[in-house]
């Protein structure tokens, strides 16, 4: 698994635009879905994270490169991991996949930045960084010491 | 003017879909639109009514009956006035029109119930309320006696 | 199952408006993917009848009726059934409930009207009819006869 | 005005998230916006390309920096300008502005490609060309040959 965390999602008609495929601003949300879901996985909510820790992810930057166009009523996996972590800001990294014909549709990186609810920047809760990175340190486990995470 | 507020909005690419006219979806949004700038026409703003006033117009129906399609970069206009106004809920209704040809896009209306920042239901503050009527009073002054408001 | 059929979505942060609840817009949309999916489980896609048969369902009204909030990340069921069809037109109704603490947030529902790619109305090809009207005939078997449909 | 075009937008309130602030993605749609209302400024409607002379410009690639947040029934200002054009792709840049405060929110760009309606990448015609440069080209008059254009 090297750190990937899957979603599945169908694509909507509201999705969709006047080209007849998914209008490209969608793959931003598919993004915040597909890292919901991989916080989730490691054990915590966004939403807890927010209303118990005063920590909020902001996202700072967002890149998408658009390889293939989806279509309406694809399902499709957003890929997800945690491209670094520091004291203040995290990257997250994506793919959208198509299964079906297994085409790499969209990869892209968020880059957030750790702010409490009055938007000042703060670090990141250590207990966020350590499930964060939870699976990483399983995969040292699991794979060949020599090679190295993507 | 009958008491009816225009708002112009220009249709987005990404309202559209794959049918190639814009999705049902976003006229809630437009008649949103029409209602904010209805209130910031009657001299206060959504916004301090809510940070100020504690008081919040939730969304309790929303109808919509959609006529004839809007286009990409349709110019239109979002009409907007004050359905009835009791003390703890209120109707706004719209009409979306495309000056263009003249023609009537779409007619809707949504109910509101004032709650707090709890979501308790409270009644609509008098001085918002005395705002909101204040154009049908005008009217009242400037069309003949017999005639109905709409 | 009383010709309900269920689709479930977890909430998306992007679907949180900053009331802190679901902006009430995307319950239409939640209602489209609930239809898409009532169709897929009827044995065609949405997709196939704009494609094969030229035959587009375009929304002719919405109506929505919000009794109680939804949540970022909560897991809810959109529940789908037919509720008329005529020759040129028909009405999906629809309940989102949040199984959670089995509570029903909103039911609406949509009329639509059956046209070519060229807007022009039509009749529902009859293969359609008869998939869409498939379960509640079951349904006629599975209940006592003198039990009125819902 | 060195090339860079304006377009005025308000924020909505479905635009806004539970954080408060405008969700991230509705940056791109800005974007979109500008670049629409960019190339109706330069003289040519996206719409027309499309329509008239089979030619897409497909979004590639999108990036944004965030810098600081949006809020509800902010006046915004999108600043949109063409960053270089080759044979068969163009980039646009985009500044989000709040003149209120004087306040650069953020800032992007869009990759696209030219395609055909069956999305085969085609080379963008002369005559959207000349257009799109138009602007620029008066500006290498208008500014001192040894400055260069941003």
């Amino acid at each position: 698994m090297d750190g990937w965390h899957e979603t599945e999602i169908r694509v909507r008609y509201a999705e969709t635009d006047q080209m007849g495929i998914v209008h490209h601003s969608n793959y931003l949300i598919w993004f915040e879905a597909g890292r919901s879901d991989f916080c989730r996985a490691r054990g915590f909510s966004y939403k807890d994270m927010e209303e118990k820790d005063n920590a909020l992810m902001v996202v700072a930057e967002s890149y998408c490169r658009y390889k293939s166009p989806a279509y309406y009523e694809d399902d499709l996996i957003i890929r997800t991991k945690v491209g670094e972590i520091r004291s203040r800001t995290l990257r997250f990294l994506y793919e959208v996949v198509r299964p079906g014909d297994d085409e790499l549709l969209a990869e892209g990186e968020t880059l957030h930045v750790v702010t409490d609810e009055n938007k000042r920047v703060r670090s990141l809760p250590e207990t966020y960084k350590a499930m964060l990175l939870k699976d990483s340190e399983e995969d040292e486990n699991a794979f060949p010491a020599n090679q190295a995470p993507h």
